[in-house]
């Protein structure tokens, strides 16, 4: 089981002062880091080397390559692993922050996506502005199938036990209580990897581009889970990872189960407590209550 | 008290299937209704008319005026009531979903900051990819002074109290259980409007637009309550309405803390369940036990 934990990079401990039925006492307390990143794509056009600054993003420190990788995969810029050539962290303006910028380098032949940079795809769509038009936008952009040939079956003891497994190795929530999280299942219910950040939409870009960067894409036989709620936003991602299964511990917006749907994605909200809602399931897909 | 409540618009029911205990049965449940918004500016430059998209977000239907006035504003492009000649619903490539399109029309003489425009400041900053230059950034574009003259004193039993006030009144939460909200409240713990939608951001720039609209700005003697975690995004669009106290329900994360810091904004943290956590005390702000 992977994860990014990196304490010392991910939360930093502060005084503060605890209110609590009255009384007032000053403790430490950890709290989540949030800086920027800023992500720099380098590519070669017309012979010369090109640098582009694609994405600021609030995140937390820690598996930034990931993030890089996972973003420019998730907005349709790359397409695999094969073209990226190298990433590294790279100096910025201020040179103490260096931390904050990672650049991805891609190998010689290839041209970037760049057009789907713009604003999550509403530019590729003829009609950028309407729900019906996000989730056609993104049929054109995806280059995974979700729609699977084999049966998925998964039990629902497998399902319930989700949730405490994503929470017993969430470490910075734990200690902060104010971070997301994205983990990776077997259909068995085994943890394969866990990412964290302050943004939702982060910790997925972290754990599809850790997916992306050790050629495991696309997620077709995995179960993915999230720690609050699901966005058009994030099941988007989870269709651009090729996943079939989605599961989030929070509610699903009405434009992330038309996505789930459109793709055939199997989509649970609420997994919590020993209960699920089922919001579409997949054709290819069974819940067993054995 | 003012919400914006329209049911039918932010709320969908739908066919699901529930799993609770090991049993399955079909119901009817209620979910948010995530829609993108395309905001769109009309602006004069040289005696000609110029129409502008600055931005699409998703958000949940009902406040579309408020949230794109609220997003100029917290953005830096416009800087008040005053320049804003007309806001209306437009038509779309998309006639059928002319919903989703709002366009801001300025008055003649106003030349809006679309540099301000570009990812949340950034590019505004020396150095736009670290904390410290994200903050100095927004320094530069508040209009308002969050440094107060005159004392806030608040009890702890209306902060207490908070929470409890925004979620009877959070219709829409209590139906999805996925929905975001903030409130603005005076000081003695009256509720005077609350705000919901799927994206924090959008809750808290649909607040700050009705605000603008009706010319309440600075928001300087109110308390701000957020419903989740208050991020660095958050922070930065508090000190633009020119707030000095904002709790939040959630986890404040490491760069809000130094945004609230640098801007003397009280910033309170797990309001809820008869406590508090306290990050920054405001110079002019004190809290009573009594």
């Amino acid at each position: 089981m992977e994860t990014d934990l990196q304490e010392n990079k991910s939360v930093r401990k502060i005084e503060i002062v605890k209110l609590k039925d009255g009384s007032s006492f000053p403790c430490v307390d950890d709290i989540a880091i949030e800086e920027p990143l800023e992500i720099g794509l380098l590519y070669h056009r017309n012979g010369e080397k090109e640098l582009k600054n694609i994405s600021v993003t609030m995140r937390t420190p820690g598996s930034d390559k990931e993030l890089a990788a996972g973003f420019l995969f998730t907005e349709g810029i790359i397409s695999g692993n094969h073209q990226i050539k190298a990433i590294r962290h790279s100096e910025s303006a201020c040179s103490r922050d260096s931390e904050n910028r990672v650049t991805v380098e891609l190998a010689e032949d290839v041209v970037p996506q760049l057009m789907k940079a713009e604003r999550n795809f509403y530019t590729t769509s003829s009609c950028g502005v309407c729900g019906k038009g996000s989730i056609e936008s993104i049929r054109t952009v995806s280059i995974f199938d979700t729609r699977i040939s084999e049966e998925h079956v998964i039990s629902v003891a497998v399902l319930y036990q989700l949730a405490a497994k994503l929470q017993a190795l969430q470490n910075n929530f734990s200690a902060t209580g104010g971070i997301h999280a994205a983990g990776i299942f077997e259909l068995d219910g085994n943890l394969l990897a866990l990412r964290e950040d302050v943004g939702r939409h982060n910790a997925l870009d972290k754990l599809i581009g850790h997916a992306l960067l050790t050629d495991r894409l696309p997620l077709r036989d995995n179960i993915l889970l999230l720690s609050g709620r699901a966005s058009f936003e994030l099941i988007q991602k989870a269709a651009m990872a090729g996943l079939a299964i989605v599961a989030a511990i929070g509610a699903p917006s009405s434009l992330a189960i038309d996505l789930a749907k459109e793709f055939d994605i199997t989509l649970l909200g609420f997994l919590r407590d020993n209960r699920f809602n089922i919001y579409h399931m997949g054709r290819s897909c069974r819940i067993e209550k054995v």
